[in-house]
């Protein structure tokens, strides 16, 4: 048995959490009493970059990552090597690779292969890529897709593209992470790791 | 190493989810990023209704709980029996307790006694609460803090409060949960059970 919320605005609320990747309803109740009792100045500036950043970011018009401008900060960053093409599926995956200290271009794909779902080489903007590569600047295009099944048939595709153009494409390499433990690993990638192990 | 996000509002959202009970760093930048690329609707909605709760809901003037008119829907509903008053800590055990099918009044301490933090019978409407029972139509006063240390404290605060009064105070029944197994049970609450065992 539920009842429903005691207020209108509150039931709205607990609703719109449910946004919230993970968030039920339980969670989403919570999250509501916990921020009228405790934090209205945070659910406020919550409301507020939520709102700014619908409003203000939009996709760069060269990498398809996330700007504010037409172009964002990273592509338009002189001291970056334009000869370097990192490859993602999300603009997430920039955050993450930038953090590594990578200094090269990205493009983001915003997806992988899908057909099931619809997404195709157009959703994915393959044809900006080729163009991109096309220019002539970039020596290597790193396909830093995701190690799942479609993301390595995305990096295939990509990679039969890029075999009529004199650039290089690689890879990101697989196999224990570090600090990881062999009995815990699972089969596929301690597998990977064993033919593709390095002599010393 | 972290490196700044890519744009100034996705920075600003991702330190301001960090108010979600629970929310880190980590699960922020998550949260902003699949919003962004997944459901700007959703984050637009919960935008507009936090914004909206903020706004809205205050406390009730008669039992303390959410409300976004002066006199909550609960307090001003004629058909509710008067005669029965449940005392909670926070405005989210009224949602848990009408589950039930609790159809009494309500008060709410908005906390819990606790010294140390500066919250004493003031900030807990003691006086309020006073003053209503003190109106003569309340029989029995459930004292439905929750069953911690400063929860216990202040029911046992109230219920001194009561003794003066013609009122009778309870408290919510302890023991093993419905469906609980006493493998699993904590030993206080198993104590307890035994303690309160009841003759068949």
């Amino acid at each position: 048995m539920s009842s429903a919320p005691v207020t209108d605005s509150l039931g709205r609320l607990i609703d719109a959490l449910q946004c919230l990747p993970g968030v039920g309803r339980k969670t989403a109740q919570r999250i509501s009493y916990h921020l009228l009792e405790r934090n209205r100045d945070g659910a406020g500036r919550l409301a507020e970059s939520l709102r700014e950043a619908i409003e203000r970011i939009d996709n760069c018009q060269c990498c398809r990552g996330f700007s504010e401008t037409p172009v964002c900060r990273l592509c338009d960053d002189p001291s970056r090597d334009d000869s370097l093409l990192c490859v993602v599926e999300s603009p997430v995956d920039i955050q993450i690779i930038e953090e590594i200290g990578y200094r090269g271009r990205y493009f983001v794909l915003m997806g992988r292969l899908s057909p099931l779902d619809g997404i195709g080489p157009e959703e994915l903007g393959i044809e900006l890529l080729s163009a991109r590569v096309a220019g002539g600047t970039i020596q290597e295009v790193i396909l830093a897709t995701n190690p799942t099944v479609e993301g390595e048939a995305t990096a295939n595709f990509i990679h039969e593209l890029l075999k009529k153009r004199q650039v290089r494409a690689t890879r990101l390499a697989q196999g224990i992470p570090i600090g990881g433990e062999l009995e815990y690993l699972d089969g596929n990638t301690l597998a990977c790791a064993f033919n593709s192990r390095r002599v010393l």
